[in-house]
Protein backbone atom coordinates (compact mmCIF):
# COMPACT_ATOMS: atom_id res chain seq x y z
CA UNK A 1 0.00 0.00 0.00
CA UNK A 2 1.83 3.21 -1.02
CA UNK A 3 1.93 5.97 1.38
CA UNK A 4 -1.11 8.20 0.35
CA UNK A 5 -3.53 4.93 0.72
CA UNK A 6 -2.26 4.51 4.21
CA UNK A 7 -2.81 7.98 4.53
CA UNK A 8 -6.72 7.66 3.66
CA UNK A 9 -7.06 4.37 5.29
CA UNK A 10 -6.35 6.49 8.47
CA UNK A 11 -8.27 9.12 7.97
CA UNK A 12 -11.51 7.20 7.45
CA UNK A 13 -10.76 4.97 10.65
CA UNK A 14 -11.66 8.14 12.09
CA UNK A 15 -15.08 8.19 10.59
CA UNK A 16 -16.76 5.96 13.40
CA UNK A 17 -18.68 4.10 14.62
CA UNK A 18 -15.92 1.97 15.71
CA UNK A 19 -13.25 3.70 17.79
CA UNK A 20 -9.89 3.48 16.35
CA UNK A 21 -7.54 2.28 19.36
CA UNK A 22 -4.14 2.76 19.94
CA UNK A 23 -1.74 1.50 22.30
CA UNK A 24 0.91 3.77 21.33
CA UNK A 25 4.47 2.23 20.27
CA UNK A 26 7.74 3.47 21.40
CA UNK A 27 10.37 1.17 19.21
CA UNK A 28 10.40 -1.06 16.70
CA UNK A 29 9.60 -4.21 18.34
CA UNK A 30 6.52 -2.89 20.76
CA UNK A 31 5.55 -1.61 16.69
CA UNK A 32 5.75 -5.13 15.61
CA UNK A 33 4.19 -6.36 18.50
CA UNK A 34 1.04 -4.20 18.91
CA UNK A 35 0.26 -4.86 14.57
CA UNK A 36 1.16 -8.42 15.13
CA UNK A 37 -1.76 -8.71 17.62
CA UNK A 38 -4.29 -7.54 15.33
CA UNK A 39 -4.16 -3.21 15.50
CA UNK A 40 -4.73 -1.81 12.66
CA UNK A 41 -2.87 1.53 12.67
CA UNK A 42 0.41 1.95 15.19
CA UNK A 43 1.09 5.28 17.18
CA UNK A 44 3.99 6.77 18.39
CA UNK A 45 4.28 8.01 22.04
CA UNK A 46 6.84 10.65 21.94
CA UNK A 47 7.32 10.19 25.83
CA UNK A 48 8.08 6.72 25.33
CA UNK A 49 10.80 7.08 22.44
CA UNK A 50 12.49 10.12 24.24
CA UNK A 51 13.31 7.40 27.25
CA UNK A 52 14.47 5.18 24.96
CA UNK A 53 17.02 7.61 24.03
CA UNK A 54 17.24 8.63 27.38
CA UNK A 55 15.84 11.81 27.38
CA UNK A 56 12.74 12.90 29.24
CA UNK A 57 9.67 14.19 27.88
CA UNK A 58 8.33 17.70 26.98
CA UNK A 59 10.87 18.25 23.50
CA UNK A 60 13.88 17.52 24.92
CA UNK A 61 14.82 14.55 22.66
CA UNK A 62 16.64 16.51 19.36
CA UNK A 63 14.02 16.58 16.34
CA UNK A 64 16.69 13.97 14.46
CA UNK A 65 16.73 11.76 16.98
CA UNK A 66 13.04 11.41 16.94
CA UNK A 67 12.61 11.11 13.88
CA UNK A 68 15.29 8.56 13.78
CA UNK A 69 12.95 5.65 16.01
CA UNK A 70 9.88 6.99 14.30
CA UNK A 71 11.11 6.04 11.16
CA UNK A 72 11.86 2.58 12.55
CA UNK A 73 8.93 2.13 13.86
CA UNK A 74 7.45 2.93 10.60
CA UNK A 75 9.85 0.40 8.59
CA UNK A 76 8.97 -2.16 11.23
CA UNK A 77 4.93 -2.38 10.47
CA UNK A 78 3.01 -2.41 7.36
CA UNK A 79 0.30 -0.77 8.94
CA UNK A 80 -0.31 3.02 8.99
CA UNK A 81 1.42 4.66 11.57
CA UNK A 82 1.01 8.25 13.24
CA UNK A 83 3.91 9.58 14.65
CA UNK A 84 3.40 11.93 17.77
CA UNK A 85 5.78 15.06 17.62
CA UNK A 86 5.20 16.80 20.03
CA UNK A 87 4.62 20.48 19.51
CA UNK A 88 6.43 20.25 16.32
CA UNK A 89 10.13 20.98 17.42
CA UNK A 90 10.44 24.96 16.75
CA UNK A 91 9.51 24.05 12.89
CA UNK A 92 6.01 22.35 12.44
CA UNK A 93 6.30 22.37 8.52
CA UNK A 94 10.08 20.56 8.22
CA UNK A 95 8.51 18.38 11.11
CA UNK A 96 5.88 17.22 8.71
CA UNK A 97 8.03 16.86 5.90
CA UNK A 98 10.38 14.70 8.14
CA UNK A 99 7.26 12.80 8.98
CA UNK A 100 6.13 11.95 5.83
CA UNK A 101 9.74 10.58 4.76
CA UNK A 102 9.99 8.86 7.57
CA UNK A 103 6.76 6.63 6.39
CA UNK A 104 4.23 7.39 8.40
CA UNK A 105 0.98 9.30 7.72
CA UNK A 106 -0.22 10.83 10.78
CA UNK A 107 0.94 13.49 13.04
CA UNK A 108 -0.15 14.96 16.57
CA UNK A 109 0.75 18.39 17.33
CA UNK A 110 0.43 19.51 20.19
CA UNK A 111 -0.93 23.58 21.54
CA UNK A 112 2.14 23.59 24.54
CA UNK A 113 5.58 24.12 24.79
CA UNK A 114 7.81 25.23 27.47
CA UNK A 115 4.64 25.14 29.53
CA UNK A 116 3.30 27.97 27.97
CA UNK A 117 0.34 27.71 25.47
CA UNK A 118 0.67 28.89 22.60
CA UNK A 119 -1.43 31.71 21.11
CA UNK A 120 -4.30 30.33 19.55
CA UNK A 121 -3.67 32.55 16.26
CA UNK A 122 -0.15 31.04 15.76
CA UNK A 123 -1.74 27.26 16.71
CA UNK A 124 -4.16 28.02 13.90
CA UNK A 125 -1.85 29.02 11.54
CA UNK A 126 1.12 26.40 12.34
CA UNK A 127 -1.73 23.69 11.43
CA UNK A 128 -2.87 25.23 8.71
CA UNK A 129 0.78 25.26 7.01
CA UNK A 130 1.37 21.69 8.06
CA UNK A 131 -2.02 21.05 6.14
CA UNK A 132 -0.50 23.04 3.14
CA UNK A 133 2.66 21.19 3.53
CA UNK A 134 1.37 17.70 3.39
CA UNK A 135 -0.80 18.60 0.12
CA UNK A 136 1.82 20.04 -1.09
CA UNK A 137 3.87 16.39 -1.60
CA UNK A 138 0.69 14.91 -1.94
CA UNK A 139 0.38 12.52 1.11
CA UNK A 140 -2.52 14.38 3.27
CA UNK A 141 -1.29 13.18 6.20
CA UNK A 142 -3.76 12.87 9.38
CA UNK A 143 -3.67 15.77 11.87
CA UNK A 144 -4.24 15.51 15.41
CA UNK A 145 -4.79 18.96 17.00
CA UNK A 146 -4.22 18.56 20.58
CA UNK A 147 -5.02 21.08 23.49
CA UNK A 148 -3.05 20.89 26.69
CA UNK A 149 -5.93 22.44 28.27
CA UNK A 150 -6.98 19.71 30.68
CA UNK A 151 -3.70 17.47 30.91
CA UNK A 152 -2.37 21.23 31.89
CA UNK A 153 -4.73 22.06 34.03
CA UNK A 154 -4.15 25.58 32.32
CA UNK A 155 -5.95 28.50 33.60
CA UNK A 156 -9.17 28.97 35.45
CA UNK A 157 -11.18 25.53 35.78
CA UNK A 158 -14.48 27.10 35.74
CA UNK A 159 -13.63 27.84 31.55
CA UNK A 160 -11.06 25.43 30.80
CA UNK A 161 -14.10 23.44 29.02
CA UNK A 162 -15.07 26.32 26.71
CA UNK A 163 -11.57 27.28 25.92
CA UNK A 164 -10.52 23.53 25.25
CA UNK A 165 -13.61 23.57 22.82
CA UNK A 166 -12.79 26.73 21.30
CA UNK A 167 -9.34 25.77 20.80
CA UNK A 168 -9.85 22.51 19.21
CA UNK A 169 -13.22 23.61 16.77
CA UNK A 170 -10.90 26.30 15.64
CA UNK A 171 -8.16 23.61 14.93
CA UNK A 172 -10.64 21.93 13.37
CA UNK A 173 -11.41 24.66 10.48
CA UNK A 174 -7.56 24.64 10.44
CA UNK A 175 -7.40 21.82 8.89
CA UNK A 176 -6.75 18.80 11.54
CA UNK A 177 -8.71 16.01 11.24
CA UNK A 178 -9.03 15.06 14.80
CA UNK A 179 -8.82 16.62 18.15
CA UNK A 180 -7.25 15.39 21.21
CA UNK A 181 -8.09 16.57 24.44
CA UNK A 182 -5.43 14.52 26.99
CA UNK A 183 -6.71 14.63 31.07
CA UNK A 184 -9.80 14.19 30.20
CA UNK A 185 -11.31 10.85 31.83
CA UNK A 186 -15.18 11.38 33.35
CA UNK A 187 -18.07 10.66 31.17
CA UNK A 188 -19.68 13.63 31.63
CA UNK A 189 -17.42 15.53 30.38
CA UNK A 190 -16.23 13.53 26.86
CA UNK A 191 -19.73 13.40 26.43
CA UNK A 192 -19.99 17.19 26.24
CA UNK A 193 -16.90 17.72 24.38
CA UNK A 194 -18.44 14.97 21.48
CA UNK A 195 -21.64 17.05 21.31
CA UNK A 196 -19.70 20.26 21.05
CA UNK A 197 -16.51 19.47 18.94
CA UNK A 198 -16.68 19.90 14.89
CA UNK A 199 -14.62 17.02 14.39
CA UNK A 200 -13.96 13.71 15.72
CA UNK A 201 -12.40 13.66 19.83
CA UNK A 202 -9.56 11.47 20.50
CA UNK A 203 -9.29 11.17 24.34
CA UNK A 204 -6.12 9.48 26.42
CA UNK A 205 -7.31 6.41 28.50
CA UNK A 206 -5.57 5.90 32.34
CA UNK A 207 -6.28 4.23 34.97
CA UNK A 208 -9.74 6.23 35.24
CA UNK A 209 -10.72 6.19 32.11
CA UNK A 210 -14.28 4.61 30.64
CA UNK A 211 -13.43 1.30 29.22
CA UNK A 212 -13.97 1.05 25.28
CA UNK A 213 -16.66 0.37 25.31
CA UNK A 214 -18.24 3.24 27.28
CA UNK A 215 -16.44 5.50 25.01
CA UNK A 216 -17.94 4.64 22.12
CA UNK A 217 -21.15 4.87 23.66
CA UNK A 218 -20.06 8.79 24.03
CA UNK A 219 -19.08 9.06 20.72
CA UNK A 220 -15.30 9.07 21.26
CA UNK A 221 -13.88 8.46 17.63
CA UNK A 222 -10.07 7.31 18.90
CA UNK A 223 -8.41 6.13 21.96
CA UNK A 224 -4.75 6.23 22.38
CA UNK A 225 -2.69 5.57 25.53
CA UNK A 226 0.43 7.80 25.32
CA UNK A 227 3.58 6.43 27.61
CA UNK A 228 1.34 3.84 28.93
CA UNK A 229 2.20 1.02 27.59
CA UNK A 230 5.78 1.51 27.56
CA UNK A 231 5.56 2.33 31.55
CA UNK A 232 3.72 -1.33 31.67
CA UNK A 233 6.60 -2.50 29.62
CA UNK A 234 9.48 -1.15 32.08
CA UNK A 235 7.40 -2.29 35.36
CA UNK A 236 7.76 -5.80 34.12
CA UNK A 237 11.47 -5.37 34.02
CA UNK A 238 11.53 -3.48 37.59
CA UNK A 239 10.04 -6.25 38.85
CA UNK A 240 12.22 -8.43 37.74
CA UNK A 241 15.12 -6.50 38.86
CA UNK A 242 14.30 -6.55 42.28
CA UNK A 243 13.96 -10.01 42.64
CA UNK A 244 16.91 -10.98 41.07
CA UNK A 245 18.36 -8.10 43.82
CA UNK A 246 16.11 -9.49 46.54
CA UNK A 247 15.58 -13.33 45.97
CA UNK A 248 18.47 -13.83 43.27
CA UNK A 249 15.19 -15.63 41.15
CA UNK A 250 15.03 -14.15 37.83
CA UNK A 251 11.50 -16.36 36.32
CA UNK A 252 9.14 -14.22 34.87
CA UNK A 253 6.64 -14.46 31.84
CA UNK A 254 8.71 -13.62 28.48
CA UNK A 255 7.82 -13.64 24.91
CA UNK A 256 10.02 -16.66 23.83
CA UNK A 257 13.13 -15.52 21.83
CA UNK A 258 12.34 -17.35 19.16
CA UNK A 259 9.26 -15.69 18.47
CA UNK A 260 10.45 -11.97 18.63
CA UNK A 261 13.04 -12.82 16.02
CA UNK A 262 9.82 -14.09 14.04
CA UNK A 263 8.17 -10.80 14.76
CA UNK A 264 11.30 -9.22 13.11
CA UNK A 265 11.75 -11.00 10.12
CA UNK A 266 8.06 -10.89 8.44
CA UNK A 267 9.75 -9.46 5.86
CA UNK B 1 34.83 8.29 37.73
CA UNK B 2 36.78 8.49 34.71
CA UNK B 3 36.87 5.92 31.99
CA UNK B 4 39.75 3.76 33.29
CA UNK B 5 38.76 3.78 37.15
CA UNK B 6 35.15 2.84 35.79
CA UNK B 7 37.24 0.00 33.51
CA UNK B 8 39.42 -0.88 36.94
CA UNK B 9 36.09 -1.00 38.82
CA UNK B 10 34.53 -3.69 36.64
CA UNK B 11 37.64 -5.73 36.04
CA UNK B 12 37.69 -5.83 40.08
CA UNK B 13 34.13 -7.04 40.29
CA UNK B 14 34.82 -10.54 38.35
CA UNK B 15 37.35 -11.18 41.64
CA UNK B 16 34.37 -13.36 43.58
CA UNK B 17 33.09 -14.11 46.13
CA UNK B 18 30.04 -12.26 45.17
CA UNK B 19 28.74 -12.90 42.30
CA UNK B 20 28.39 -9.99 39.37
CA UNK B 21 24.97 -10.54 38.49
CA UNK B 22 24.05 -8.52 34.71
CA UNK B 23 19.96 -7.88 34.07
CA UNK B 24 20.75 -6.25 30.76
CA UNK B 25 19.49 -3.37 29.39
CA UNK B 26 18.59 -2.57 25.51
CA UNK B 27 17.90 1.29 26.26
CA UNK B 28 18.54 4.36 27.82
CA UNK B 29 15.86 3.88 30.66
CA UNK B 30 15.53 0.28 31.07
CA UNK B 31 19.76 1.06 31.79
CA UNK B 32 18.59 3.96 33.90
CA UNK B 33 16.15 1.31 35.94
CA UNK B 34 18.78 -1.70 36.57
CA UNK B 35 21.14 1.17 37.49
CA UNK B 36 18.00 3.04 40.39
CA UNK B 37 17.29 -0.36 41.54
CA UNK B 38 20.86 -1.03 42.91
CA UNK B 39 23.19 -2.79 40.19
CA UNK B 40 26.76 -1.86 40.17
CA UNK B 41 26.99 -2.54 36.66
CA UNK B 42 24.66 -2.15 33.99
CA UNK B 43 25.15 -4.41 30.75
CA UNK B 44 23.81 -4.36 26.96
CA UNK B 45 21.59 -7.32 25.17
CA UNK B 46 22.50 -6.99 21.68
CA UNK B 47 19.47 -9.00 20.73
CA UNK B 48 17.69 -6.54 22.88
CA UNK B 49 19.23 -3.40 20.75
CA UNK B 50 18.83 -4.70 17.23
CA UNK B 51 15.12 -5.62 17.98
CA UNK B 52 14.37 -1.66 19.49
CA UNK B 53 15.82 -1.23 15.77
CA UNK B 54 13.75 -3.48 14.24
CA UNK B 55 16.43 -6.06 13.41
CA UNK B 56 16.71 -9.70 13.95
CA UNK B 57 19.72 -11.12 16.07
CA UNK B 58 22.80 -12.02 14.72
CA UNK B 59 25.40 -8.76 13.52
CA UNK B 60 21.84 -7.96 11.32
CA UNK B 61 22.12 -4.76 12.53
CA UNK B 62 24.40 -1.83 11.38
CA UNK B 63 27.48 -1.41 13.94
CA UNK B 64 26.78 2.09 13.90
CA UNK B 65 23.17 2.00 14.69
CA UNK B 66 24.54 -0.48 17.39
CA UNK B 67 26.84 1.83 18.89
CA UNK B 68 24.20 4.91 19.15
CA UNK B 69 22.15 2.55 21.70
CA UNK B 70 25.43 1.75 23.87
CA UNK B 71 26.39 5.33 23.40
CA UNK B 72 22.95 6.54 25.03
CA UNK B 73 22.55 3.60 27.73
CA UNK B 74 26.64 4.71 28.14
CA UNK B 75 25.33 8.82 28.57
CA UNK B 76 22.38 7.66 30.54
CA UNK B 77 23.71 6.19 33.54
CA UNK B 78 26.81 6.49 36.05
CA UNK B 79 27.95 3.24 36.66
CA UNK B 80 30.27 1.16 34.57
CA UNK B 81 28.61 -0.34 31.01
CA UNK B 82 29.71 -3.67 29.37
CA UNK B 83 28.46 -3.51 25.93
CA UNK B 84 27.72 -6.40 24.22
CA UNK B 85 29.06 -6.43 20.50
CA UNK B 86 28.27 -9.60 18.96
CA UNK B 87 31.33 -10.98 17.15
CA UNK B 88 32.38 -7.48 16.80
CA UNK B 89 31.27 -6.71 12.95
CA UNK B 90 33.68 -7.55 10.92
CA UNK B 91 36.22 -5.12 12.65
CA UNK B 92 36.54 -6.00 16.68
CA UNK B 93 39.56 -3.43 16.69
CA UNK B 94 37.62 -0.68 15.49
CA UNK B 95 34.14 -2.08 17.21
CA UNK B 96 36.51 -2.13 20.40
CA UNK B 97 37.87 2.00 19.86
CA UNK B 98 33.82 2.45 19.27
CA UNK B 99 33.41 0.87 22.39
CA UNK B 100 35.56 2.71 24.25
CA UNK B 101 34.43 6.19 22.26
CA UNK B 102 30.57 5.45 23.56
CA UNK B 103 31.76 5.46 27.08
CA UNK B 104 31.30 1.84 27.72
CA UNK B 105 34.32 0.07 29.48
CA UNK B 106 33.77 -3.84 28.19
CA UNK B 107 32.74 -5.72 25.92
CA UNK B 108 31.51 -9.41 24.79
CA UNK B 109 33.23 -10.94 22.02
CA UNK B 110 31.92 -14.07 20.35
CA UNK B 111 33.49 -16.99 18.98
CA UNK B 112 30.20 -17.76 16.25
CA UNK B 113 29.50 -15.50 13.36
CA UNK B 114 26.85 -16.87 10.29
CA UNK B 115 26.34 -19.62 12.03
CA UNK B 116 30.07 -20.52 11.92
CA UNK B 117 32.13 -21.36 14.37
CA UNK B 118 35.29 -18.82 14.01
CA UNK B 119 38.39 -20.84 13.76
CA UNK B 120 40.36 -20.96 17.08
CA UNK B 121 44.03 -18.91 15.75
CA UNK B 122 42.00 -16.32 14.59
CA UNK B 123 39.49 -15.45 17.56
CA UNK B 124 42.38 -15.98 19.99
CA UNK B 125 44.22 -12.80 17.69
CA UNK B 126 41.08 -11.00 17.88
CA UNK B 127 40.97 -11.17 21.66
CA UNK B 128 45.14 -10.21 21.88
CA UNK B 129 44.29 -7.76 19.10
CA UNK B 130 41.70 -5.64 20.90
CA UNK B 131 43.27 -6.10 24.63
CA UNK B 132 46.29 -4.29 22.53
CA UNK B 133 43.93 -1.32 21.36
CA UNK B 134 42.20 -0.55 24.35
CA UNK B 135 46.07 -0.34 26.30
CA UNK B 136 47.45 1.71 23.44
CA UNK B 137 44.71 4.44 24.62
CA UNK B 138 44.59 3.77 28.18
CA UNK B 139 41.30 2.17 28.52
CA UNK B 140 41.82 -0.80 30.15
CA UNK B 141 38.35 -2.69 28.32
CA UNK B 142 37.06 -5.60 30.45
CA UNK B 143 37.01 -8.64 27.91
CA UNK B 144 34.26 -11.12 28.17
CA UNK B 145 35.24 -13.57 25.79
CA UNK B 146 32.46 -16.31 24.69
CA UNK B 147 32.03 -19.23 23.09
CA UNK B 148 28.74 -20.49 21.64
CA UNK B 149 29.62 -24.56 21.28
CA UNK B 150 27.30 -25.05 24.61
CA UNK B 151 24.40 -22.60 23.50
CA UNK B 152 24.62 -23.31 19.30
CA UNK B 153 24.85 -27.26 20.62
CA UNK B 154 28.42 -27.49 18.40
CA UNK B 155 28.95 -30.51 17.16
CA UNK B 156 29.35 -34.00 18.69
CA UNK B 157 27.79 -33.74 22.12
CA UNK B 158 30.97 -35.77 23.58
CA UNK B 159 33.22 -33.72 23.21
CA UNK B 160 32.19 -30.31 23.95
CA UNK B 161 32.93 -29.57 27.04
CA UNK B 162 36.26 -30.11 26.40
CA UNK B 163 36.32 -28.05 23.27
CA UNK B 164 34.78 -25.47 25.37
CA UNK B 165 37.16 -25.36 28.05
CA UNK B 166 40.31 -25.54 25.28
CA UNK B 167 38.65 -22.60 23.25
CA UNK B 168 37.96 -20.59 27.00
CA UNK B 169 41.46 -21.18 28.05
CA UNK B 170 42.60 -19.84 25.05
CA UNK B 171 40.88 -17.11 25.02
CA UNK B 172 42.16 -15.98 28.62
CA UNK B 173 45.88 -16.43 27.69
CA UNK B 174 44.78 -14.69 24.62
CA UNK B 175 44.07 -11.20 27.21
CA UNK B 176 40.48 -12.18 28.18
CA UNK B 177 39.05 -10.90 31.83
CA UNK B 178 36.11 -13.24 31.64
CA UNK B 179 34.76 -16.28 30.14
CA UNK B 180 31.42 -16.32 29.19
CA UNK B 181 29.64 -20.14 28.50
CA UNK B 182 26.02 -19.51 27.35
CA UNK B 183 23.68 -22.63 26.95
CA UNK B 184 24.83 -24.03 30.06
CA UNK B 185 22.58 -24.33 32.97
CA UNK B 186 23.31 -27.98 34.81
CA UNK B 187 24.69 -27.81 38.11
CA UNK B 188 27.45 -30.07 37.32
CA UNK B 189 28.84 -28.83 34.18
CA UNK B 190 28.75 -25.36 35.45
CA UNK B 191 30.45 -26.73 38.66
CA UNK B 192 33.27 -28.56 35.78
CA UNK B 193 33.57 -25.93 33.96
CA UNK B 194 34.54 -23.34 36.74
CA UNK B 195 37.08 -26.27 37.72
CA UNK B 196 38.27 -26.58 34.34
CA UNK B 197 38.67 -22.82 33.59
CA UNK B 198 42.07 -20.35 34.25
CA UNK B 199 39.52 -17.38 34.46
CA UNK B 200 35.66 -16.01 35.87
CA UNK B 201 33.20 -17.60 34.27
CA UNK B 202 30.14 -16.18 33.27
CA UNK B 203 27.05 -18.27 33.16
CA UNK B 204 24.08 -16.99 30.97
CA UNK B 205 20.86 -17.45 33.50
CA UNK B 206 17.52 -18.83 31.91
CA UNK B 207 14.51 -20.04 33.08
CA UNK B 208 16.30 -23.72 34.07
CA UNK B 209 19.39 -21.96 35.49
CA UNK B 210 20.58 -22.55 39.24
CA UNK B 211 19.77 -19.36 41.45
CA UNK B 212 21.92 -16.88 41.64
CA UNK B 213 23.07 -18.32 45.76
CA UNK B 214 23.65 -21.68 43.93
CA UNK B 215 25.76 -19.86 40.94
CA UNK B 216 27.88 -18.27 43.83
CA UNK B 217 28.63 -21.60 45.41
CA UNK B 218 29.06 -23.17 42.38
CA UNK B 219 31.80 -20.37 41.70
CA UNK B 220 30.33 -18.35 38.98
CA UNK B 221 31.52 -15.57 39.19
CA UNK B 222 29.00 -13.52 36.60
CA UNK B 223 25.83 -14.37 35.66
CA UNK B 224 23.89 -12.27 32.99
CA UNK B 225 20.33 -12.86 32.07
CA UNK B 226 21.04 -12.00 28.11
CA UNK B 227 17.61 -10.85 26.31
CA UNK B 228 15.48 -12.22 28.84
CA UNK B 229 14.62 -8.81 30.46
CA UNK B 230 13.90 -7.05 27.20
CA UNK B 231 11.24 -10.00 26.75
CA UNK B 232 9.83 -10.31 30.04
CA UNK B 233 8.82 -6.20 28.74
CA UNK B 234 7.50 -7.01 25.92
CA UNK B 235 5.71 -10.05 27.34
CA UNK B 236 3.98 -7.06 29.64
CA UNK B 237 3.03 -5.23 26.48
CA UNK B 238 1.67 -8.54 25.16
CA UNK B 239 -0.61 -8.94 27.89
CA UNK B 240 -1.79 -5.36 27.86
CA UNK B 241 -2.25 -5.06 24.11
CA UNK B 242 -4.55 -8.30 24.24
CA UNK B 243 -6.84 -7.29 26.92
CA UNK B 244 -7.11 -4.09 25.36
CA UNK B 245 -8.18 -6.09 21.87
CA UNK B 246 -10.25 -8.31 23.43
CA UNK B 247 -11.94 -6.91 26.56
CA UNK B 248 -11.53 -3.16 25.43
CA UNK B 249 -9.93 -2.55 29.09
CA UNK B 250 -6.64 -0.79 29.74
CA UNK B 251 -5.79 -1.51 33.75
CA UNK B 252 -1.88 -2.28 34.06
CA UNK B 253 0.79 -1.65 36.80
CA UNK B 254 2.84 0.91 34.96
CA UNK B 255 5.89 2.86 36.55
CA UNK B 256 3.91 6.46 37.46
CA UNK B 257 4.92 9.13 34.77
CA UNK B 258 6.14 11.39 37.46
CA UNK B 259 8.89 8.48 38.20
CA UNK B 260 10.22 7.86 34.80
CA UNK B 261 10.85 11.40 34.05
CA UNK B 262 12.43 11.63 37.45
CA UNK B 263 14.81 8.27 36.47
CA UNK B 264 15.75 10.38 33.37
CA UNK B 265 16.31 13.67 34.90
CA UNK B 266 18.78 12.68 37.74
CA UNK B 267 21.73 14.34 36.28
Amino acid sequence: MDQRSKADLLRRRHGGPEVLVLPNAWDAISARIVEAEGFSVVATTSAGIAAVLGYPDGQKIPRSEMMFLIGKIAQAVEVPVTADIEAGYDDAVQTAHEVIASGAVGMNLEDMADDELVPLPTQFQKIQAVRAAAGAVGVPLVINARTDIFLAQHGDSATRFDRAVERLNAFYEAGADCLFAPGVTDPKTIGNLVGALMGPLNVLATAGSPSIAEMKSLGVRRVSLGSGPSRVSLAALQHLVRALRDEGTFAADAIPYPQVQKLLTRN
